[in-house]
């Protein structure tokens, strides 16, 4: 039987994988307070890489970073309350604002005038001060992000997945017009899907949500929609029209060139440290996590052998060297990220952290390979023991290739299982049902739906969902796949994280 | 009588002053929640700035990035309160973790079993993570850094001075060694005292606080303090060497080579949004805020004079061309940011905008300088109307010269103020008290103290602290301006903010 670096393998139980690729990988861990993680050194430079390419994508699209107060006044959530219902109500709630000794212990003390929410989301904030920034279609488009966390409380929290407390960004934008803001909502999502299919690699499907999976108060919401290998949709990132809702609401108003007051129309979208529990469950593997070359925190890895302490120094130079020249090469248009192992372990302990950690290259370089002029090299898109012997000037000469390579390979994988788990030959609701019920076999259906909200119900006690009706349109006529009605629009369903 | 941009001076009122300049400059504003500003974009990009090149150091200096919870468990605090006295009791409490609606209101809901505080610094959420991590000498050191927000409850709030919440990097690193980690309580000093000299262009003074002035627990406290243009210091970065005494608390211990327990000697450092305050007291004038190039956000606008609609393409054109040939020329080891404003607006309303938000080289480029192959250029780092001609080419050839110059200009306009408002010749307390009690006349004084506690009770009165013992020393023998008892100790003196 073939042995595994991660202890539970993912048709074991692909929860219980998670969790220990997360540990393994040294990714995360939760904290001494529920639902919180503690993200780690290697978890969060993989955050970082990721909002860096997402950061550039909303600036080159024109929108100006903020900062935003992380208190809400109640009064203002109320003021949403009674214009969206089915606001989430389960958040961080600040009553107090000092701690005094009572007894020898610390107690809240100083109760505030009217209590404040920790931002579960900011529309509500941002609003308020678009009402007071806004005055003529001159101000208009306003285009703004911000980064920072957000809370809501969760009752079920997984790590990265589901936190009471997580990191994202969230736009904001106000538009003169119906058009130029739906315009908006559909730019955004494209640059979500830039940012999940090439850089992260992993294939989605991007269309709108049913009213009934709508953001609260929004007129319509996109979504890009992946698929994880244990067969669940995972939503990516959402991009929301707010129509005048939230103008209207929060009192948005501008003098278009007629001089006519008017609401303005608002969008806004999100992305959260929840895409790194995308990126574990699409790429990972029994060896623990896969890392796509653009957001791996180091692209190689080397691992100097230095058994014997004659030629230690200068195996050390010559990993040293070779790091330094594979740093002056470039892949997708940023110096390779090359790493020199030098902590005092057994190089094969070193080579599996690396492979856990998901690094695309791991090269090994011991005296022998040093007057041979190479490294074996192990890569990380292929099974752990296909290892290579490379000469080390074409390795530095091809860096470059390999990681595309490497890339591509996780690319293809993916999207080979993303297909793998897509039916398309499901037409009536007996069908439909085994398909769910059966545990093995989930993934997604595509197939036709009414359109009638009603016929949703029919969903809830297998579990799934409508994940978005994709933009992709075969235009074709069939049945619906849950009433057996006639029915023209394709329709991705799926159970969901 | 001259006119400036600034509707108040700073020699009528430096207070209004700021927060005119603040406004003008559009950089943040007073939210809606007491003490809580919102960043503006100019604001946040000025930020962004600062805390690229930070992140840059801290990285370089093998530090890795981390995110800890916002909540702190009641418990972990009481800990820390019960080890060290003074500890700051103004926070935000977390109480309820639900709202529901009650006649028509929202209230809090939920109670929670035991409180939460929301982070006012977190070296108690990361000490409880260091105990956990760390087991072996192998384990160390161990040098992380978060960015993120934290909460301090503040009754007299300034906009970036001091807000209720702030944004700022925390740093937390475990040591084996007492000297290991003295050192590096040092080193991230320097990162501080590089990134306010280098990039900011704010002159500093480094050294260490007297024991009332620590950080509440730490064994030394280490500061860069910046001299404002209204005379009072402002501290600029904090670095403390906290010794045993936190890892005692939260029982950070390894074992030794030797295979003996012992507890970690733990650092901590910060920095914070006050550094955009700094920097607008620092550099401003009664025009608005002057920007040092490395900080700007756009260290080139470009201004194109269209009033004539028949050569407006061909100017908008040279615009956007002499922006590009900009752009491709390196300042600081990075491209030239240059930006055209083609909003409709008058020229002469852009490039006061410009002048109020500090971009260090305004470029206007009409019909005739298009001819002529120039452009107008208005610096900065000079009077508002001492504009110039000069050739495109030129212009662009000599970018970096320019921009180093206007640096520089910066920094020795901070140094002279700087030493014009130290004084030195001050040897006696009637003398110090006299210069103290004068509004008109604030800055620094350094004079010998003799290193007695008990004398700083006399500075309280005057509104004056010890700012910092800095680390150079003339070495000489004198008389201690507090107590005129004999004294070595060269000590620097001030109002501070």
């Amino acid at each position: 039987m073939k042995k595994h670096a991660i202890g539970i393998t993912r048709e074991e139980n692909f929860a219980d994988w998670y969790l220990e690729v997360v540990r393994e990988a040294d990714l995360a861990e939760h904290s001494g307070v529920r639902g919180c993680m503690i993200i780690k050194p290697w978890g969060y430079a993989i955050w970082e890489r990721i909002q860096r390419k997402l950061d550039e994508l909303i600036k080159a699209t024109g929108h100006l970073n903020c900062y935003f107060p992380v208190f809400i006044p109640i009064e203002l959530i109320q003021k949403e309350a009674g214009h969206v219902s089915g606001f989430a109500k389960e958040m961080a709630v600040v009553t107090h604002h000092r701690l005094i000794e009572q007894d020898g212990h610390l107690v809240p003390a100083a109760p505030l005038d009217s209590p404040l929410v920790i931002r579960p989301t900011s529309e509500t904030m941002i609003g308020e001060a678009f009402a007071r920034w806004i005055s003529s279609y001159r101000d208009l488009p306003l285009k703004i992000n911000q980064w920072g966390n957000a809370v809501r409380w969760e009752m079920r929290p997984r790590l990265f997945l589901r936190t009471t407390e997580f990191l994202w960004q969230e736009g904001h934008t106000a538009h003169a017009t119906r058009e130029e803001a739906i315009e908006e909502t559909h730019q955004m999502l494209s640059v979500y899907r830039e940012v999940a299919e090439g850089a992260m690699k992993i294939p989605v499907i991007s269309g709108e949500k049913t009213p009934s999976e709508r953001f609260p108060g929004a007129d319509a919401t996109h979504a890009i929609e992946a698929m994880m290998q244990d067969g669940r949709a995972l939503q990516a990132g959402t991009s929301h029209f707010l129509g005048q809702n939230f103008s209207r609401a929060a009192n948005i108003r501008f003098q278009d060139s007629n001089g006519e007051t008017q609401f303005a129309y608002t969008t806004s979208w999100g992305a959260s440290t929840r895409l790194v529990g995308a990126m574990i469950m699409t790429h990972g593997d029994d060896d623990g996590l896969r890392l796509p070359p653009r957001i791996a925190p180091y692209q190689v890895v080397i691992l100097p052998i230095v058994r014997d302490p004659a030629a230690a120094d200068s195996v050390i130079s010559a990993a040293r060297a070779l790091s330094a020249q594979l740093a002056n090469r470039h892949f997708a248009d940023e110096p390779v990220r090359s790493h020199v192992d030098l902590r005092e372990e057994s190089v094969a302990r070193k080579r599996w952290e690396w492979i856990k950690k998901g690094v695309p290259l791991i090269c090994e370089l011991g005296p022998r390979d040093l007057q041979a002029g190479t490294v074996e090299i192990t890569r990380r898109d292929r099974v752990y023991d296909n290892r290579n012997t490379i000469g080390t000037e074409p390795l530095v000469g091809s860096v470059a290739d390999l990681l595309s390579e490497i890339e591509g390979g996780l690319f293809g994988d993916a999207r080979a299982m993303q297909q793998a788990k897509t039916r398309t030959d499901i037409h009536d609701f007996a069908d439909f049902s085994d398909y769910f019920k059966n545990e093995e076999e989930s993934g997604f259906v595509l197939a036709k739906w009414s359109g009638d909200p009603a016929s949703e119900a029919k969903l809830v006690d297998l579990g799934v969902t409508i994940r978005c009706i994709p933009y992709e349109q075969s235009g074709t006529a069939g049945r619906c796949v849950l009433t057996g009605k006639p029915a023209t629009i394709d329709t991705l369903f799926a159970k969901s994280y």
